[in-house]
Protein backbone atom coordinates (compact mmCIF):
# COMPACT_ATOMS: atom_id res chain seq x y z
CA UNK A 1 0.00 0.00 0.00
CA UNK A 2 2.96 2.08 -0.45
CA UNK A 3 5.43 2.96 -3.12
CA UNK A 4 8.35 1.03 -2.57
CA UNK A 5 12.08 2.24 -3.95
CA UNK A 6 15.00 0.39 -3.64
CA UNK A 7 19.15 0.88 -4.52
CA UNK A 8 22.15 -1.29 -4.32
CA UNK A 9 23.18 1.18 -0.53
CA UNK A 10 22.36 4.83 0.41
CA UNK A 11 22.65 6.71 -3.23
CA UNK A 12 18.44 6.07 -3.45
CA UNK A 13 18.18 8.42 -0.59
CA UNK A 14 18.22 11.95 -2.57
CA UNK A 15 15.71 9.76 -5.34
CA UNK A 16 13.48 9.08 -1.94
CA UNK A 17 14.10 12.87 -0.46
CA UNK A 18 12.68 14.49 -4.01
CA UNK A 19 9.73 12.25 -4.21
CA UNK A 20 9.11 12.50 -0.35
CA UNK A 21 8.88 16.48 -1.10
CA UNK A 22 6.61 16.30 -4.08
CA UNK A 23 4.31 13.04 -2.48
CA UNK A 24 4.74 14.15 1.59
CA UNK A 25 1.77 11.85 2.42
CA UNK A 26 2.54 9.01 0.81
CA UNK A 27 3.55 6.14 2.68
CA UNK A 28 7.01 4.81 1.31
CA UNK A 29 9.36 2.02 1.82
CA UNK A 30 13.21 2.04 0.65
CA UNK A 31 15.20 -0.72 0.76
CA UNK A 32 19.22 -0.37 0.73
CA UNK A 33 20.70 -3.43 -0.25
CA UNK A 34 23.42 -2.28 1.96
CA UNK A 35 25.50 -6.07 2.49
CA UNK A 36 26.10 -5.95 -1.84
CA UNK A 37 26.68 -2.46 -2.72
CA UNK A 38 28.16 -1.20 -5.21
CA UNK A 39 26.25 -2.90 -7.97
CA UNK A 40 28.19 -0.26 -10.16
CA UNK A 41 31.46 -2.83 -10.21
CA UNK A 42 29.26 -6.41 -10.97
CA UNK A 43 27.96 -8.24 -14.76
CA UNK A 44 25.03 -7.17 -15.55
CA UNK A 45 23.79 -10.82 -15.11
CA UNK A 46 24.51 -10.23 -11.35
CA UNK A 47 22.13 -7.06 -11.28
CA UNK A 48 19.53 -8.65 -12.43
CA UNK A 49 19.21 -11.14 -9.86
CA UNK A 50 20.00 -8.35 -7.48
CA UNK A 51 17.44 -6.33 -8.36
CA UNK A 52 14.78 -9.20 -8.84
CA UNK A 53 15.84 -9.81 -5.23
CA UNK A 54 15.14 -6.49 -3.97
CA UNK A 55 11.62 -5.87 -6.19
CA UNK A 56 10.32 -9.49 -4.19
CA UNK A 57 11.18 -8.07 -1.27
CA UNK A 58 9.62 -4.68 -1.92
CA UNK A 59 6.19 -6.63 -3.60
CA UNK A 60 6.00 -9.42 -1.24
CA UNK A 61 5.00 -5.87 1.29
CA UNK A 62 2.00 -4.80 -0.94
CA UNK A 63 3.60 -2.14 -2.58
CA UNK A 64 1.47 -0.43 -5.70
CA UNK A 65 4.32 1.28 -7.63
CA UNK A 66 8.27 0.46 -7.47
CA UNK A 67 11.10 2.88 -8.31
CA UNK A 68 14.51 1.70 -9.23
CA UNK A 69 16.35 4.59 -7.50
CA UNK A 70 19.70 2.72 -8.63
CA UNK A 71 21.53 4.26 -11.47
CA UNK A 72 23.12 0.25 -12.55
CA UNK A 73 19.94 -1.11 -12.34
CA UNK A 74 17.56 1.12 -14.04
CA UNK A 75 20.51 0.93 -16.73
CA UNK A 76 20.37 -2.90 -17.28
CA UNK A 77 17.19 -4.38 -15.26
CA UNK A 78 14.30 -2.68 -16.39
CA UNK A 79 12.90 -4.45 -18.95
CA UNK A 80 12.96 -7.63 -16.44
CA UNK A 81 11.56 -5.94 -13.77
CA UNK A 82 8.90 -4.65 -16.07
CA UNK A 83 8.30 -8.07 -17.63
CA UNK A 84 8.32 -9.86 -13.68
CA UNK A 85 6.73 -7.41 -11.94
CA UNK A 86 2.90 -6.34 -12.40
CA UNK A 87 2.95 -3.21 -10.83
CA UNK A 88 4.19 -0.02 -12.43
CA UNK A 89 8.17 0.40 -12.32
CA UNK A 90 10.11 3.54 -12.61
CA UNK A 91 13.68 3.69 -13.16
CA UNK A 92 16.27 6.65 -13.10
CA UNK A 93 17.33 6.72 -16.59
CA UNK A 94 14.26 7.79 -18.43
CA UNK A 95 13.17 10.83 -16.55
CA UNK A 96 16.79 12.36 -16.57
CA UNK A 97 16.72 11.30 -20.64
CA UNK A 98 13.64 13.06 -21.50
CA UNK A 99 14.44 16.10 -19.45
CA UNK A 100 17.76 16.72 -21.19
CA UNK A 101 16.35 16.18 -24.42
CA UNK A 102 13.70 19.43 -23.45
CA UNK A 103 16.67 21.23 -22.23
CA UNK A 104 19.46 21.02 -24.73
CA UNK A 105 18.98 24.27 -27.33
CA UNK A 106 21.95 22.96 -29.57
CA UNK A 107 21.14 19.03 -29.33
CA UNK A 108 24.14 18.29 -27.64
CA UNK A 109 23.50 16.68 -23.92
CA UNK A 110 25.97 15.43 -21.46
CA UNK A 111 26.54 12.52 -19.09
CA UNK A 112 28.16 12.31 -16.13
CA UNK A 113 27.70 8.62 -14.31
CA UNK A 114 29.66 5.57 -12.29
CA UNK A 115 31.68 3.60 -14.88
CA UNK A 116 29.06 0.92 -15.15
CA UNK A 117 26.28 3.22 -16.14
CA UNK A 118 28.43 4.97 -18.52
CA UNK A 119 29.31 1.88 -20.53
CA UNK A 120 26.15 0.43 -20.17
CA UNK A 121 25.13 3.05 -23.21
CA UNK A 122 21.79 3.16 -21.19
CA UNK A 123 21.16 7.31 -21.27
CA UNK A 124 22.57 7.25 -25.20
CA UNK A 125 19.63 4.59 -26.13
CA UNK A 126 17.08 6.23 -24.15
CA UNK A 127 18.14 9.93 -25.51
CA UNK A 128 17.88 8.23 -29.14
CA UNK A 129 14.77 6.74 -28.41
CA UNK A 130 13.13 10.26 -27.76
CA UNK A 131 15.05 12.37 -30.01
CA UNK A 132 17.37 10.62 -32.53
CA UNK A 133 18.47 14.30 -33.30
CA UNK A 134 20.12 14.33 -29.92
CA UNK A 135 23.87 13.62 -29.50
CA UNK A 136 25.26 12.43 -26.12
CA UNK A 137 28.49 12.29 -24.67
CA UNK A 138 28.92 10.08 -21.76
CA UNK A 139 32.02 10.78 -18.97
CA UNK A 140 32.57 8.20 -16.39
CA UNK A 141 33.39 9.92 -13.32
CA UNK A 142 34.84 6.82 -10.51
CA UNK A 143 35.95 9.65 -7.93
CA UNK A 144 32.82 11.46 -7.55
CA UNK A 145 31.00 8.77 -5.45
CA UNK A 146 33.71 8.24 -3.07
CA UNK A 147 34.63 11.94 -2.90
CA UNK A 148 31.03 12.79 -1.70
CA UNK A 149 30.94 9.99 0.86
CA UNK A 150 33.83 11.40 2.18
CA UNK A 151 31.94 14.97 2.35
CA UNK A 152 34.72 16.77 -0.02
CA UNK A 153 32.08 18.17 -1.67
CA UNK A 154 33.46 22.06 -2.07
CA UNK A 155 37.08 21.86 -1.26
CA UNK A 156 40.22 22.15 -3.72
CA UNK A 157 41.07 18.12 -4.56
CA UNK A 158 36.34 17.89 -5.51
CA UNK A 159 37.06 21.11 -7.82
CA UNK A 160 40.06 19.40 -9.40
CA UNK A 161 38.45 16.36 -9.83
CA UNK A 162 35.39 18.10 -11.25
CA UNK A 163 37.76 20.09 -13.45
CA UNK A 164 39.10 17.20 -15.07
CA UNK A 165 36.02 15.17 -15.66
CA UNK A 166 34.25 18.23 -17.03
CA UNK A 167 37.27 19.34 -19.34
CA UNK A 168 37.09 15.56 -20.60
CA UNK A 169 33.44 15.75 -21.83
CA UNK A 170 34.74 19.33 -23.22
CA UNK A 171 37.43 17.57 -25.46
CA UNK A 172 34.68 14.74 -26.36
CA UNK A 173 31.99 18.08 -27.55
CA UNK A 174 32.49 21.63 -27.21
CA UNK A 175 29.03 22.55 -27.73
CA UNK A 176 27.35 20.68 -24.93
CA UNK A 177 24.80 22.44 -23.04
CA UNK A 178 23.02 20.54 -21.17
CA UNK A 179 24.08 17.70 -18.69
CA UNK A 180 23.13 14.80 -16.49
CA UNK A 181 23.46 14.23 -13.23
CA UNK A 182 23.44 10.39 -13.80
CA UNK A 183 24.14 9.15 -10.69
CA UNK A 184 22.71 8.90 -7.23
CA UNK A 185 24.96 10.63 -5.50
CA UNK A 186 26.14 13.67 -7.84
CA UNK A 187 23.17 16.04 -6.65
CA UNK A 188 25.44 17.16 -3.95
CA UNK A 189 28.51 18.02 -5.95
CA UNK A 190 25.78 19.66 -8.73
CA UNK A 191 26.81 23.82 -6.70
CA UNK A 192 30.33 22.88 -7.49
CA UNK A 193 29.95 20.93 -10.87
CA UNK A 194 27.73 24.78 -11.88
CA UNK A 195 30.35 26.91 -11.21
CA UNK A 196 33.63 24.71 -12.86
CA UNK A 197 31.55 23.73 -15.87
CA UNK A 198 31.37 28.22 -16.59
CA UNK A 199 35.07 28.04 -16.44
CA UNK A 200 35.11 25.03 -19.01
CA UNK A 201 32.58 25.41 -21.48
CA UNK A 202 32.07 28.90 -23.32
CA UNK A 203 28.78 29.15 -23.00
CA UNK A 204 26.15 28.36 -20.18
CA UNK A 205 25.50 24.50 -19.27
CA UNK A 206 22.68 23.28 -17.59
CA UNK A 207 22.72 20.76 -14.98
CA UNK A 208 19.80 17.91 -15.04
CA UNK A 209 19.51 16.20 -11.31
CA UNK A 210 18.12 12.79 -11.92
CA UNK A 211 16.70 12.24 -8.32
CA UNK A 212 14.29 15.07 -9.11
CA UNK A 213 13.09 14.65 -12.53
CA UNK A 214 12.60 10.58 -11.17
CA UNK A 215 10.42 12.12 -8.86
CA UNK A 216 8.35 14.66 -10.72
CA UNK A 217 7.96 11.29 -12.80
CA UNK A 218 6.32 9.47 -9.76
CA UNK A 219 4.14 12.22 -9.04
CA UNK A 220 2.69 12.13 -12.80
CA UNK A 221 2.60 8.51 -12.91
CA UNK A 222 0.44 8.08 -9.41
CA UNK A 223 -1.63 10.81 -10.62
CA UNK A 224 -2.53 9.53 -14.30
CA UNK A 225 -2.63 5.30 -13.28
CA UNK A 226 -4.80 6.40 -9.94
CA UNK A 227 -2.15 4.49 -8.18
CA UNK A 228 -3.70 3.50 -4.92
CA UNK A 229 -1.05 5.28 -2.79
CA UNK A 230 -1.78 4.85 1.27
CA UNK A 231 -1.36 7.83 3.03
CA UNK A 232 -0.35 8.32 6.47
CA UNK A 233 3.88 9.81 5.29
CA UNK A 234 4.86 6.27 6.87
CA UNK A 235 8.64 5.90 5.96
CA UNK A 236 9.92 2.61 6.58
CA UNK A 237 13.87 1.91 5.65
CA UNK A 238 14.94 -1.59 5.53
CA UNK A 239 18.83 -2.91 4.68
CA UNK A 240 20.54 -6.26 4.05
CA UNK A 241 23.58 -5.09 6.50
CA UNK A 242 23.64 -2.71 9.35
CA UNK A 243 26.10 -0.05 8.58
CA UNK A 244 27.45 3.32 10.09
CA UNK A 245 27.74 4.63 6.73
CA UNK A 246 23.73 4.20 6.13
CA UNK A 247 23.22 6.23 8.93
CA UNK A 248 26.00 8.54 9.15
CA UNK A 249 26.00 9.02 4.82
CA UNK A 250 22.58 8.88 4.87
CA UNK A 251 21.29 11.59 6.97
CA UNK A 252 23.96 13.99 5.12
CA UNK A 253 21.76 12.65 2.13
CA UNK A 254 18.66 13.14 3.36
CA UNK A 255 19.39 16.38 5.34
CA UNK A 256 17.59 14.92 8.48
CA UNK A 257 18.70 12.07 10.43
CA UNK A 258 17.76 8.22 9.82
CA UNK A 259 16.53 7.10 12.58
CA UNK A 260 15.62 3.32 12.42
CA UNK A 261 16.57 1.02 10.04
CA UNK A 262 15.24 -2.38 9.87
CA UNK A 263 17.73 -5.72 8.71
CA UNK A 264 16.42 -8.06 6.35
CA UNK A 265 17.71 -10.71 4.25
CA UNK A 266 16.47 -10.66 0.81
CA UNK A 267 14.58 -13.68 -0.82
CA UNK A 268 16.59 -16.08 -3.46
CA UNK A 269 15.63 -14.96 -7.05
CA UNK A 270 15.31 -17.87 -9.24
CA UNK A 271 14.10 -17.42 -12.97
CA UNK B 1 48.82 -28.70 -2.74
CA UNK B 2 48.63 -25.23 -3.01
CA UNK B 3 48.67 -21.76 -1.03
CA UNK B 4 45.41 -20.29 -1.04
CA UNK B 5 44.73 -15.82 -1.35
CA UNK B 6 41.88 -14.71 -1.10
CA UNK B 7 40.54 -11.13 -0.83
CA UNK B 8 37.04 -9.16 -1.36
CA UNK B 9 38.52 -8.19 -5.05
CA UNK B 10 41.28 -7.15 -6.44
CA UNK B 11 43.39 -6.16 -3.81
CA UNK B 12 44.86 -9.08 -2.45
CA UNK B 13 47.04 -9.03 -6.03
CA UNK B 14 49.58 -6.98 -4.65
CA UNK B 15 50.01 -9.98 -1.80
CA UNK B 16 49.80 -12.48 -4.48
CA UNK B 17 52.65 -10.50 -6.78
CA UNK B 18 55.06 -10.65 -3.97
CA UNK B 19 54.28 -14.33 -2.92
CA UNK B 20 54.87 -15.12 -6.30
CA UNK B 21 58.09 -12.84 -6.10
CA UNK B 22 59.74 -14.44 -3.28
CA UNK B 23 58.42 -18.04 -3.81
CA UNK B 24 58.17 -18.13 -7.58
CA UNK B 25 57.70 -22.19 -7.55
CA UNK B 26 54.56 -22.49 -5.85
CA UNK B 27 51.13 -23.29 -6.68
CA UNK B 28 49.09 -20.11 -5.37
CA UNK B 29 45.32 -20.13 -5.83
CA UNK B 30 43.63 -17.00 -6.00
CA UNK B 31 40.56 -16.41 -5.12
CA UNK B 32 38.71 -12.63 -5.55
CA UNK B 33 34.98 -12.55 -4.06
CA UNK B 34 33.78 -9.99 -6.62
CA UNK B 35 30.58 -10.36 -6.41
CA UNK B 36 30.40 -8.71 -2.71
CA UNK B 37 33.56 -6.72 -2.72
CA UNK B 38 34.37 -4.13 -1.05
CA UNK B 39 34.16 -5.34 2.31
CA UNK B 40 35.64 -2.61 4.20
CA UNK B 41 31.81 -0.95 4.47
CA UNK B 42 29.92 -4.11 5.76
CA UNK B 43 29.48 -5.02 9.52
CA UNK B 44 31.98 -7.48 11.38
CA UNK B 45 29.49 -9.94 11.50
CA UNK B 46 28.82 -10.02 7.46
CA UNK B 47 33.03 -9.55 7.24
CA UNK B 48 33.31 -13.06 9.05
CA UNK B 49 30.63 -14.62 7.22
CA UNK B 50 32.43 -14.01 3.73
CA UNK B 51 35.93 -14.77 4.84
CA UNK B 52 34.52 -18.52 6.34
CA UNK B 53 32.55 -18.42 3.06
CA UNK B 54 36.15 -17.96 0.61
CA UNK B 55 38.15 -20.33 2.60
CA UNK B 56 36.15 -22.51 3.18
CA UNK B 57 36.07 -22.50 -0.79
CA UNK B 58 40.01 -22.48 -0.76
CA UNK B 59 40.35 -25.70 1.60
CA UNK B 60 37.66 -27.63 -0.44
CA UNK B 61 40.92 -27.26 -2.71
CA UNK B 62 43.30 -28.56 -0.28
CA UNK B 63 45.76 -26.03 0.33
CA UNK B 64 48.59 -26.43 2.96
CA UNK B 65 48.40 -22.19 4.16
CA UNK B 66 45.91 -19.71 3.95
CA UNK B 67 46.68 -15.69 2.71
CA UNK B 68 44.15 -13.28 3.90
CA UNK B 69 44.99 -10.65 1.50
CA UNK B 70 42.49 -8.76 2.56
CA UNK B 71 42.68 -5.93 5.02
CA UNK B 72 39.13 -5.86 6.49
CA UNK B 73 39.11 -9.79 6.85
CA UNK B 74 42.62 -9.77 8.75
CA UNK B 75 41.36 -6.90 10.58
CA UNK B 76 37.99 -8.70 11.99
CA UNK B 77 38.12 -12.52 10.83
CA UNK B 78 41.24 -13.81 11.96
CA UNK B 79 40.89 -15.69 15.59
CA UNK B 80 37.88 -16.95 13.69
CA UNK B 81 39.44 -17.99 10.64
CA UNK B 82 42.21 -19.81 12.75
CA UNK B 83 39.80 -21.45 15.13
CA UNK B 84 37.61 -22.94 12.02
CA UNK B 85 40.65 -24.02 10.01
CA UNK B 86 43.52 -26.53 10.54
CA UNK B 87 46.06 -24.92 8.27
CA UNK B 88 48.51 -21.87 8.76
CA UNK B 89 46.52 -18.63 8.44
CA UNK B 90 48.27 -15.95 7.44
CA UNK B 91 46.72 -12.30 7.50
CA UNK B 92 48.61 -9.08 5.72
CA UNK B 93 48.07 -6.78 9.57
CA UNK B 94 50.38 -8.82 11.53
CA UNK B 95 53.25 -8.60 9.40
CA UNK B 96 53.17 -4.59 8.30
CA UNK B 97 52.79 -4.08 12.31
CA UNK B 98 55.99 -6.03 13.31
CA UNK B 99 57.99 -4.07 10.61
CA UNK B 100 56.51 -0.93 11.49
CA UNK B 101 57.80 -1.57 14.98
CA UNK B 102 61.45 -2.59 13.93
CA UNK B 103 61.52 0.29 11.73
CA UNK B 104 60.38 3.64 13.95
CA UNK B 105 62.87 5.17 15.90
CA UNK B 106 61.00 7.18 17.83
CA UNK B 107 58.16 5.03 18.72
CA UNK B 108 55.09 6.77 16.77
CA UNK B 109 53.92 5.08 13.79
CA UNK B 110 51.23 6.20 11.61
CA UNK B 111 48.79 3.92 9.47
CA UNK B 112 47.61 4.53 6.36
CA UNK B 113 44.09 2.49 5.64
CA UNK B 114 40.22 2.09 4.84
CA UNK B 115 37.79 3.65 7.03
CA UNK B 116 36.76 -0.12 8.10
CA UNK B 117 40.44 -0.76 8.73
CA UNK B 118 41.07 1.84 10.45
CA UNK B 119 38.03 2.36 12.63
CA UNK B 120 38.57 -1.55 13.92
CA UNK B 121 41.53 -0.52 15.57
CA UNK B 122 43.55 -4.10 14.12
CA UNK B 123 46.74 -1.59 13.80
CA UNK B 124 47.07 -0.18 16.91
CA UNK B 125 46.12 -3.62 18.99
CA UNK B 126 48.56 -5.38 16.71
CA UNK B 127 51.13 -2.93 17.78
CA UNK B 128 50.83 -3.08 21.13
CA UNK B 129 50.89 -6.55 21.28
CA UNK B 130 54.08 -6.59 19.73
CA UNK B 131 55.35 -3.28 21.62
CA UNK B 132 53.40 -1.37 24.47
CA UNK B 133 55.71 1.46 23.88
CA UNK B 134 55.08 2.07 20.30
CA UNK B 135 52.16 4.42 19.92
CA UNK B 136 50.16 4.53 17.11
CA UNK B 137 48.03 6.69 14.75
CA UNK B 138 45.55 6.25 12.33
CA UNK B 139 44.28 7.85 9.38
CA UNK B 140 41.31 6.78 6.77
CA UNK B 141 41.96 7.62 3.35
CA UNK B 142 38.23 5.88 1.82
CA UNK B 143 39.91 8.48 -1.66
CA UNK B 144 42.75 6.11 -2.40
CA UNK B 145 41.36 3.34 -3.44
CA UNK B 146 39.11 4.73 -6.23
CA UNK B 147 42.20 7.00 -7.12
CA UNK B 148 44.65 3.83 -7.46
CA UNK B 149 41.59 2.22 -9.58
CA UNK B 150 41.58 4.89 -11.65
CA UNK B 151 44.70 4.83 -12.24
CA UNK B 152 45.72 8.28 -10.96
CA UNK B 153 48.74 7.82 -9.07
CA UNK B 154 50.65 10.83 -9.85
CA UNK B 155 48.24 13.32 -10.98
CA UNK B 156 47.53 16.83 -9.42
CA UNK B 157 44.59 15.20 -7.40
CA UNK B 158 46.31 12.39 -6.36
CA UNK B 159 48.81 14.74 -4.82
CA UNK B 160 46.37 16.96 -2.96
CA UNK B 161 44.67 14.01 -1.60
CA UNK B 162 47.93 12.53 -0.41
CA UNK B 163 48.75 16.01 1.03
CA UNK B 164 45.03 16.09 3.09
CA UNK B 165 45.85 12.74 4.80
CA UNK B 166 49.13 12.94 5.52
CA UNK B 167 48.63 16.36 7.05
CA UNK B 168 46.01 15.06 9.16
CA UNK B 169 48.28 12.38 10.56
CA UNK B 170 50.90 14.87 10.74
CA UNK B 171 48.38 17.29 13.24
CA UNK B 172 47.46 13.93 14.89
CA UNK B 173 51.39 13.30 16.07
CA UNK B 174 54.38 15.79 14.31
CA UNK B 175 56.54 12.88 15.42
CA UNK B 176 55.50 9.61 13.22
CA UNK B 177 58.50 8.22 11.52
CA UNK B 178 57.05 5.28 10.41
CA UNK B 179 54.34 4.74 8.23
CA UNK B 180 52.30 1.53 7.45
CA UNK B 181 50.61 1.43 4.07
CA UNK B 182 47.65 -0.93 5.40
CA UNK B 183 45.66 -0.95 1.92
CA UNK B 184 46.82 -3.52 -0.66
CA UNK B 185 45.86 -0.86 -3.13
CA UNK B 186 47.97 1.30 -1.07
CA UNK B 187 52.02 0.10 -2.82
CA UNK B 188 50.82 1.59 -6.02
CA UNK B 189 50.65 5.09 -4.44
CA UNK B 190 54.21 4.63 -2.46
CA UNK B 191 56.45 6.89 -4.81
CA UNK B 192 53.43 9.73 -4.39
CA UNK B 193 53.51 9.16 -1.02
CA UNK B 194 57.13 9.16 -0.10
CA UNK B 195 57.32 12.67 -2.06
CA UNK B 196 54.21 14.63 -0.08
CA UNK B 197 55.98 13.19 3.19
CA UNK B 198 58.99 14.98 2.99
CA UNK B 199 57.02 18.18 2.26
CA UNK B 200 54.90 17.51 5.39
CA UNK B 201 57.12 15.65 7.71
CA UNK B 202 60.05 17.45 9.47
CA UNK B 203 61.99 14.47 9.28
CA UNK B 204 62.49 11.22 6.91
CA UNK B 205 59.73 8.63 7.18
CA UNK B 206 59.72 5.58 6.39
CA UNK B 207 56.34 3.71 4.63
CA UNK B 208 56.26 0.04 5.38
CA UNK B 209 54.67 -1.87 2.53
CA UNK B 210 52.39 -4.50 4.39
CA UNK B 211 51.91 -6.73 0.83
CA UNK B 212 55.71 -7.30 0.83
CA UNK B 213 56.03 -8.18 4.51
CA UNK B 214 52.84 -10.41 3.93
CA UNK B 215 54.65 -12.24 1.27
CA UNK B 216 57.94 -12.40 3.93
CA UNK B 217 56.14 -13.62 7.03
CA UNK B 218 54.69 -16.48 4.11
CA UNK B 219 57.77 -17.37 2.57
CA UNK B 220 59.52 -17.85 6.17
CA UNK B 221 56.74 -19.49 7.31
CA UNK B 222 56.75 -22.09 4.57
CA UNK B 223 60.30 -22.50 6.21
CA UNK B 224 59.33 -22.86 9.84
CA UNK B 225 56.98 -25.10 9.47
CA UNK B 226 58.00 -27.18 6.57
CA UNK B 227 54.67 -26.23 4.79
CA UNK B 228 54.13 -28.89 1.92
CA UNK B 229 54.34 -26.08 -0.88
CA UNK B 230 53.54 -28.28 -3.94
CA UNK B 231 56.03 -26.96 -6.79
CA UNK B 232 55.25 -25.99 -10.32
CA UNK B 233 54.37 -22.33 -10.24
CA UNK B 234 50.83 -22.89 -11.61
CA UNK B 235 48.43 -20.28 -10.60
CA UNK B 236 44.48 -20.41 -10.96
CA UNK B 237 42.33 -17.23 -9.96
CA UNK B 238 38.85 -17.73 -9.00
CA UNK B 239 36.28 -15.07 -8.61
CA UNK B 240 32.62 -14.84 -7.80
CA UNK B 241 31.63 -12.50 -10.03
CA UNK B 242 33.09 -11.97 -14.13
CA UNK B 243 33.97 -8.04 -14.39
CA UNK B 244 36.42 -6.32 -16.74
CA UNK B 245 38.12 -4.94 -13.67
CA UNK B 246 39.29 -7.76 -12.58
CA UNK B 247 41.30 -8.07 -15.44
CA UNK B 248 41.88 -4.29 -16.16
CA UNK B 249 42.90 -3.33 -13.11
CA UNK B 250 44.27 -6.17 -11.73
CA UNK B 251 46.83 -6.50 -14.50
CA UNK B 252 47.65 -3.04 -13.45
CA UNK B 253 48.02 -4.46 -10.00
CA UNK B 254 50.33 -7.65 -11.37
CA UNK B 255 52.07 -5.62 -14.16
CA UNK B 256 50.97 -8.36 -16.08
CA UNK B 257 47.88 -9.45 -17.78
CA UNK B 258 45.36 -12.01 -15.94
CA UNK B 259 45.00 -14.29 -18.79
CA UNK B 260 41.90 -16.35 -17.30
CA UNK B 261 39.76 -16.64 -14.15
CA UNK B 262 37.21 -19.25 -13.38
CA UNK B 263 33.84 -18.51 -12.38
CA UNK B 264 32.95 -19.80 -8.97
CA UNK B 265 30.01 -19.53 -6.48
CA UNK B 266 30.97 -20.06 -2.95
CA UNK B 267 29.15 -22.65 -0.35
CA UNK B 268 26.99 -20.89 2.73
CA UNK B 269 28.69 -21.04 5.41
CA UNK B 270 26.94 -22.49 8.62
CA UNK B 271 28.01 -21.33 11.97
Amino acid sequence: MAIGVFDSGIGGLTVFKEIRRLLPRANIVYLGDTARVPYGIRSPETVRRYASESAGFLTARGIHMMVVACNTSSAVAMDDLESKFDIPVIGVIYPGAKTAVETTKRGRVGVLGTPATISSGAYPKAIRQIDSGVSVAGMACPLFVPLVEEGWIDNEVARLTAREYLMALYKQDQDVDTIVLGCTHYPLLKPLLQKVASGVFEHPVTFVDSALETAREVKEMVAEKNVPVEEGGKVNYYVTDFTDRFCKVGSMFLGSNIERAELVSLPTWKD
